[in-house]
Formats: C-alpha cells, structure tokens, sequence
C-alpha cells in the first residue's frame, strides 16, 4: 500500500470475448458498452469461440449454453434436449429487450459507433481459414496476441 | 518497460462472478477472501448466473456443473444424469470443507465482516424481476455498469 | 482521467488457469508466451479444475468441452456422445498444430523456457491430496491466493 491511497480511476479497458454462447457473449458487450457511456476507452478482442459474435453468418444466431450450467434451474438431461436451447435463447433475448438492450449485431455496431473497438485474434482467424469478408464490417482489424497487449496500454484487461 | 521496474503491489481487487454453479462461484470468493486476508481492498459484483451465489433461495443449492466440464473424469452422457451433479456436488463441499473453505452464505458473510464488498448488478436484476429482499442481508447495494468502474478506482477488475 | 493520458505498456500478467478442457487451458497459456514473445513478465497460476494442465498423469489427455458449448455447432445431444468430444478434441489439437501451436505440455516447457513462471494452486492442490511429483517438473511452486496477490504486484491480473 502507498501512503495515502488515492485511487486512479479505471480510464480503459480491453475485454477478450473467448466464449461463443449468448450468455457468454453479452457480459463482455455491456462491459464494453457501459466503460463508453463512463467516457472510458473501451476495445474488444474476439478469440477462440467468441469469433462467432463478429461472424456475418453467425451472429445473429448465437444461443444459451443450457447443458453445462446449473444456474438455468433445468436437470441436465432435459437441458440436453435440443429444444431447450433454443427455448432458452429466446426466453433471453425477450428479457434483454425488456432492459434496452439490443441484439448482438445491433449492440456491436452501438459500440463502435460510441468509439468502442473491435479486433479479431489472428491465431483463431487463421486456425478456422476466415478471411475480412467474413465478419462484421465495423471490425478494426486481425491482430496477433502482442499487437493486443500493446493497445491494451493502460488499460484493465478483462476476459470473458 | 520502464528503466527499472519497481513493481507496486495490488491493493484492491473488484471480482466480477458471472456464473452460478458451485465450482464457478467459489475461485471468485477464494480470490476476494484472499485479498483480505492479504489487507488489499476487495469488493464482489455478482451478475447474470452470478446473481445465483447471492440469493436467499438458490445460494444453499448451488451445483457443480457436471457436463460441458471434461475436467470432471466422466463420460459426457454419464456426466448428464441427474444425479451426478448431485454426486460431484456432494464431493466437492465435503472437500471444500476438509480445507476449512466454508459453505457459500456463510463464506460470504465472512467475506463481508472483514470488510469486503458486495454488489448485484442493476441490469441482471431488472432483468430476472428482483428484489432487494430476495437478497443476503449482507448485499451492499444493487448498482449499474458505470458504478462498478467507479467503485473499482485503483483495482485488478478479475472476471471470473 | 489524468490530463494527458500517457498510457504505460502492460509489463507483466498473472494468468490464472482455473478450466480443465482443452479450450480452457489453451488461451492462458497463448497469452503468457504472446506476453514473454513480447518481453514482459508473465506467469501462470493453475487452480481448481485447471490443474489438470500441469497434472503429468493428465495434461497430454485433455479433452475439448463439446456440450455446453453452442459454439462448437452441434445440437446438444449429439454433443452428449462420447464419440463427438473425442472428434472435436482431434480436430482442434489438428488446426492448432497447423498454426504452430504446440500440444500442452511442450507448450507449458516452451513458456518455462523463456522465463514464464508456472505455480499450482496450494488450496486445490490440499484439495485433491496431490504432491510434487504429480505434476510437471518446471513447475515452480505451490502458493497460497496471497502469494499469488504478491507474486501478481504490478501486473494485469487475467482470470481465465
């Protein structure tokens, strides 16, 4: 501890999306969402599973992890069913409606208008033969992990 | 890199617990009881499953999400039956108890009396329809987005 | 904010491994040699299911998550198949050799190497009644939260 402890505030963060699950999509956006509307520099680094959230033919479709997660109140087995996901995912964005906040194309674009930034990870880029064309146009650029660590300067880093 | 490198401590620590299962919310609350065991400041921000650990009704039945999980030795369709989450949940708080970790509420209020912080997220709680009252007493308040950046001035923001 | 807004390089990060399936583990362990190829600090902090990585009986049989997972497109129940995480896992230690990421443990020896630091948690280490020998020979310790906190001063702490 220094001697006083006046606290700097938060001035920037570079949030690392890696899940490709609605509910493990969003908390990183309103993350992202909420340090803008703060005057924070916000950036998003999509990787692994999380690509799936700035893919074109993807996005609008992301779904509810049911099986795997205790916290929806169903019995694994019935989470298994195929419906329930589905079930789930639209139970979710019915009550995301509810609080304004927009579907994931809708919520990035949002973002990056506000002056938020989007990056791909290269590695997973390469790994899964995308190119440009395949993602959300609003995309900044396909960065390596270090050209991510080096626009993370000051900023908090945050994995989702 | 600066010229020389003089590392200054953490002093404070704002955890964010997304998730609702056992083995989810748990390395959350080992990390904020650790931080004050350690001195350094140490507030919770408990969001979407999250919101699970901190509710009267759900926060003493928390389970270990058996399937999704390849960590747990189990053949996935095995891993699906209802009762085995209930089996690894079983295990895994006699375990938690041989290493003097205690149960959830009461880890909590634990964590609470030595001075941490805990905070439901406004969103999450609008969204599923809650109440102060369907809270643990210990609840330090329900706050937005930009509330908890300011809160977490000077700390490691840990997303777990 | 401060007037100008010089924001200081990340020099050193804490990664915490805390998942056991093969999607879990691989993006700590690419953001700690991302973060030495750059020439900071980084080390590395396995607890609960993730120290299956540094386990020597485990670490080269470590299984991709398919159910619970939306991202991996397959409906759930097909997921649930013994078969299907196999397949997955194949494919993905596929693709990642394609892009010159090493399997787990000669990924884990290659960060050591170039001066990554690797320590296993001791509480989950107690846990789990583990010793020494189980794991990795580059291991470098087994610490408490609290070493971890000193051992993270000056560092971006990064939960994964």
């Amino acid at each position: 501890m220094t001697d006083e402890t006046v606290f700097q505030p938060i001035e920037k963060v570079s949030i690392v999306i890696s899940k490709g699950s609605l509910d493990g999509v969003y908390p990183g956006l309103i993350m992202a969402n909420g340090a803008r509307m703060e005057g924070m520099e916000a950036s998003l680094f999509f990787t692994f599973f999380g690509l799936e959230a700035i893919l074109n033919k993807r996005m609008d479709n992301l779904k509810v992890a049911t099986v795997g997660n205790p916290g929806m109140h169903m019995p694994t087995l019935i989470g298994a069913l195929p419906g329930m996901s589905a079930f789930a995912t639209k139970m979710m964005k019915k009550e995301m409606e509810k609080i304004d906040i927009p579907p994931v194309r809708e919520f990035l674009t949002m973002i990056h208008d506000s002056g938020g930034e989007l990056y791909a990870c290269r590695a997973t880029v390469d790994m899964y033969h995308l190119k440009r064309e395949d993602f959300i146009s609003e995309l900044d650029g396909i960065i390596s992990v270090g050209q991510f660590y080096e626009k993370a300067a000051g900023a908090q880093i945050i994995f989702t």
